[in-house]
């Protein structure tokens, strides 16, 4: 069965030629000049569209268990939302339970996702505990094609870790040549600024973005970088929101140090201004690290353009506004933690493309071909490439839409983008040779999604 | 006609890929994966090397004037010896003699180089004179495909520009879309460092490099990245080799500001210890900026892995020990500047992979795709796409060679690097299409090489 | 002849004290606890007022020539203002014209100060050529108590010198352990900037601050600090006014290099907007550097407390509105630079004190004490100490007094500050014992003032 | 009584002068003109010596518990060891016992030192436990006279706060101008490090160095900096070693933030080599932070001169090696942590006039003036002059010494200087007004030193 796209513009993180792209069964098998003629059986016309790598969103959080509640999505709602928005791979994460192994939690996880997913997907490991079982259970995990491991330095008594849990981890890190994740907030500090906030009546939504200075997420940067140094393991920083986090990130980077950082949507579009709407309607854009005051974005844009942000990432962790935001209300804190967007990605970053902000090339780069090399799945993935996994989107850069709640596919009741006007859109989908999407509707089916057992990251300078 | 490279592995700046390669004509038709099968008049066997975009040394000086001589290849010599290192394609500089037009000098060089290449070329523009006149041929120029524009802040009295004149021609690139190249160190200083070090009596070869101190080079560099900046043009280093310099290149690189620069394999391998060898062999080194202690070479390693050094070029300008750098003797200032390089940077650069200091891709982007994109000349150059010029080198990653004068292509009579064993060799190449270079030898003509017409710079961030 | 202030709190850099000062001629003393009884012939109360040393304005023009006119204040005029405004030293320049010599000119400036002078006073020399001659020059100047030597990198055609003679100037400086002051701004820049505004027909006052941006002051900064670095020689940059310089001296500090500021009482306090006023009104405040936008204000007020700004000197240089600020009209370029400020340093600085940006000793130490260690009259003046010259002034904090030019004692016929309240108040100065200024008014006498023979920068770090 | 110190140059901190200095009972009455002559009782010839004010050592460890065992001088001994080397105040530390109140820990060391001490003294607290009881206590003892606080980020389980404690004792700081002092170094990675050598059999004292890496100390200093900033509130580092720790401080120092440190001698003059000399000869060199490899010394002499460090205290803190030190043969963590010093500080910095690091200014800056501003002592004590209390020495900066256990009057068994060769030497001390050192030996008396109720800091920016 070969299926031709035809037509298109091929855009590769190295540059952009017009291309025509066979697809035999689940792999790329060529890229051919338009002139080049060859035999398909389905032809794809891509005349004026762009042919991209398939997006990969390396961090969402589906049907998660957080303060007492789940996140909205299950991975079958969530993987569909993703293939409608061109992302046609996932990497979750596995959240160790205090008191319970690594490997049963990867177990666990693999049960919930395993034939529910509508896309490829990998797992991270969210480490809980740092002991001598746990340390060891890092190398299994490593061979089971899980070698990325996040640490909290927020949420003291959840999944926060010490310095020293961190220092062990990042030496366990090293010698097996994994990847520490972070997320970077001095929690410590700041349940001290929430409890204050608490005593003196400040319950709003907009005192989780106050009591959450960017300064403590710049300061558990550089504490992490080097703590990074001193063992001489690599460490990805995510979700980075602040100017001061990315001043930190980009001096260690000036040096030579393997750090590296992604940011998200919410962190280049939304602000503090967000959560300060009225009522209780901040809650929706309630998540770690808050949204900060408009002028981090035009910095944020800055570390994507020079690459000292990496990545782009959904950090995808959605709650619904009606049953789940409404458990904060009265109390900032017990709001949960997250918002959706594993659909929007492609597209909201393709503003950028279109503002001027980054380039064609750079789109497809921090939104597929860095998460594959970072991740451990290139050249399977992120490439348009022969031998590649045909995951493909079609993307018509002249299309127009518009964000709403009304039309997303993601299983929540409120968009955080509600009414915003996108230049762009996917176009056709495939997932490893098959069509996923197209202007029929959804084609995929549950269970197509295989779990990706992931190499080591290939990304290190 | 077609070729096909087959067996081999593909590396692209973005990622290594098994494939097979198909060329018609003069360009890439194909890359298949290795299951495709595909007819082919003539296959080159690829099993176990790499398939990399022909390299392009973006600053070479062919039968260059110099000093009242002139730099020992010409076009002819010069690209037949880039062909055999795995470069197939040269930006040479015409250079404006004060008080002639801009396009006068093109006319000399095309006449110079024209029907004399054995791969394609392209040129950059010496401006001596600036004044309304050249201003205006500076649009011209960008019209006849040379858009890049060198001056220097050192040579008072030779190519010397004033600030203002820097400043005058920036706001002319920033109105065209081109890019001002830029010989960064304080000449005037330097000027009397010479003049006292003459009067002092001292003039060895290796005060040429005690005379022009790393300070300066960060000094000019620092002053043109200003000047850049207030006028809003985009900026290049040309042989960046001070660690002061890449300092303040990658400040402003923080900072968003277009500020590229390159290096040279004579900064990456050798030091001011080689120009202060006993007698007049120093000479053999006399370049400009000159050699540096030994410490700035793990700088400038840490600039090409974060890509504040964004290229390496060969500032290929020889001159014969017995003949030409004779003129120095007893005056180190009279000593013609340049070295030998086009024929090795591939291999030389090889090494940094060998040894760690970068990765694969990291290579091929360095020595060719990136010059590709900041000079206009992608996708047609620099990657290995459909599409592409079909400018491609087989390279044997485990072959053994040792550099030396007696072997090399180059018409000079000694080599900078005598002695020095290399690991991976050349073995192939094609200029579009055609086998330049084989186990059999040269298999190219003078006259195949073509000149590029340039687009603007694609690498703006 | 004894005389007695009794009952102050006196204030030296290092801290106040509550003593009375016994003054027996022409110098302090005794520094008496206020239980210790002492005869004397007369006896200033200084209840609730301050004794502080008198102030040194290091940088100023009386009846400077520049551009076919003379600033307004000789210095008669111009050192009876300063008395007035308490200032009791004051450093002016001798102005080398183009193929004169040092010496000769040296005398000239003694011609115009000997016997004319209110206060004491010292020279600088500004150096307008640089060769063998003039080189040697300098030491005669260092043996005549001239050992600062001033140089532009603003002004071509008129002061500007080359990086190459800065250079020379350095070295001579390091040899005689005299000190280099840089007007620092791209001169060569800045004349293009000029030209292109004047070619389009933009001649109004806010161009001269348009076209002297404060990158180019910034980047001339740097380079300065790199020709001292590579020379080894002390350097202090004159009336810094923007950031960006602020930032290259505040990193070169950092480093522990001889590197010293100084700003003026008009960047603290006067900004872009005045330049922009109405009609020709901006003439008034056209100075070199120009004055900035209002933001460059607060780092300069914080380089003044962490001391990356030494010493506050007025750059005094007074021209009348009426006629001679007018010979600019239709021509900013030809609006005579300067501005006056000889009367009303310490209380503008004094401000600073009342609203909490400096402390009070603070405002002693950069008015007074640290002028005279960098310019070698400590411990003759800048502290209240047994031994020192008796420049004395009581100042009563709690004062109030409007700045008008009506009320002022320099000779022109505006205030850039008109209107401004102040708190505080000069009431009595004394210099070298006599007192000069009390409530009576002027008591002093032209000729009083003496020459000041200058030791070596006693400040080097 | 009066009495006369006469011929002699008195150094304050913003100069030398030559002038005479009346004593009557507890203070200085009057400096003099050397030709203002006075009555005396008494008279001691300063001919050819230094007459500077007493020495301050802001962190000493007197008698005080350590791991089982207490520090070998008393209040006397040390205070008497003190007076010796010219320090005439001393600022000890109360060392709040987990559970025990702010208070009660006063008046144990109220019991301890009063009637005791040969010289004055005061108390910093350490503050162990920070709740709702000690932070309101705080009040208290900021009105005891006691209003700088010492917080540790390292020796977890023992007097290790975490950042959220942190946070809260420097927002009472803040509320009542009180000052956090900060021991810098990151206990929790430390620990691991240290866990690891004795896992691994590693036992020796150099260990102690090798396991408290310098990042961590740069790493801790930048958090404190960081939660100083998001409090408001000022921070004195306390024992700064590291270059890493001095960059932190000198960055925030640039931008105007509060922020201090001290140094100690044995950073300035030892190093890790010291640390690693044969046998367990190393533990005569354990304190924390460690000596540091030679390289950081020179960053700390740059960081004394440009007042990015503003003190030098000793923090003497004596074990005897025959009885103490042993209790850490075998594991290098079980040896007591602290090194003698009290007595050599003025001596061992004079080393830096001499060796032409620091000034004579600076040297009296930076060991008297500036702890007394600091910490609340000034214009009582740090300066000569008029009212201040007469602390003073008299020294002879030609005289030669050895430093040698043997010698000294401290009461511990070695000496970390032994056979160092000084230039200088204390050779008259008063105390204010009594001669409590001379050639004659110590004619001071236990009990004359008095507690020093300190105002607040009174050298903020």
């Amino acid at each position: 069965m070969r299926l031709l796209i035809k037509g298109g513009t091929v855009v590769n993180a190295t540059g952009a030629v017009r291309a025509d792209v066979l697809v035999e069964g689940e792999t790329i098998a060529a890229l051919l000049s338009p002139t080049f003629t060859v035999h398909a059986d389905e032809v794809v016309d891509a005349t004026g569209r762009y042919v991209i790598p398939g997006g990969i969103d390396a961090h969402t959080h589906m049907e998660m268990p957080f303060g007492g509640t789940s996140s909205a999505d299950t991975f079958e709602t969530g993987t569909i939302a993703a293939a409608w928005g061109g992302t046609t791979t996932i990497i979750d994460f596995a959240v160790q339970a205090k008191g319970t192994s690594l490997l049963s939690t990867l177990d666990k996880w693999h049960r919930r996702a395993d034939g529910n997913c509508a896309v490829d997907y990998g797992f991270h490991m969210i480490v809980s505990d740092v002991d001598d079982t746990s340390l060891k259970e890092m190398e299994s995990c490593v061979d089971a094609g899980v070698n990325t491991f996040k640490m909290f330095m927020a949420y003291p008594g959840v999944f926060y870790a010490t310095d020293g849990e961190i220092l062990r981890a990042m030496q366990k890190a090293r010698e097996t040549g994994s990847t520490i994740m972070m997320h970077a907030e001095n929690g410590i500090a700041i349940d001290q600024l929430v409890a204050q906030a608490l005593a003196q009546g400040r319950t709003d939504p907009v005192e989780h973005g106050l009591t959450r200075p960017p300064e403590l997420e710049g300061e558990a940067t550089s504490r992490a970088i080097t703590l990074a140094k001193v063992t001489g393991a690599p460490l990805y920083i995510v979700h980075l929101s602040a100017a001061q986090a990315l001043d930190a990130v980009t001096k260690a980077r000036d040096t030579g140090q393997n750090v590296f950082a992604e940011t998200c949507p919410q962190y280049l579009y939304l602000s503090l201004e967000d959560l300060a709407k009225p009522g209780f309607e901040g809650s929706k854009y309630v998540a770690s690290p808050p949204l900060r005051p408009k002028e981090h974005q035009s910095e944020l844009w800055r570390g994507l353009r020079t690459n000292d942000l990496s990545v782009v990432s959904t950090d995808h962790c959605p709650f619904c506004f009606k049953d789940q935001k409404e458990l904060g209300r009265g109390d900032f804190s017990k709001i949960p933690n997250g918002m959706p967007g594993v659909e929007h990605r492609i597209d909201l970053l393709h503003q950028g493309v279109v503002a001027g902000e980054i380039s064609l090339e750079r789109w497809v780069e921090i939104c597929s071909t860095t998460p594959a090399r970072m991740f451990g799945l290139h050249p399977r993935k992120g490439v348009v490439a022969p031998g590649a996994d045909a995951d493909l989107v079609v993307y018509d850069p002249a299309a127009r839409q518009v964000i709403s709640a009304e039309t997303h596919h993601m299983n929540v009741d409120y968009s955080a983008y509600e009414g915003m006007e996108i230049t762009g859109k996917v176009e056709t989908v495939l997932s490893r040779g098959r069509v996923v999407v197209d202007g029929s509707g959804f084609r995929g089916s549950t269970g197509h999604g295989r779990f990706l057992s992931r190499e080591l990251n290939q990304y290190l300078v």
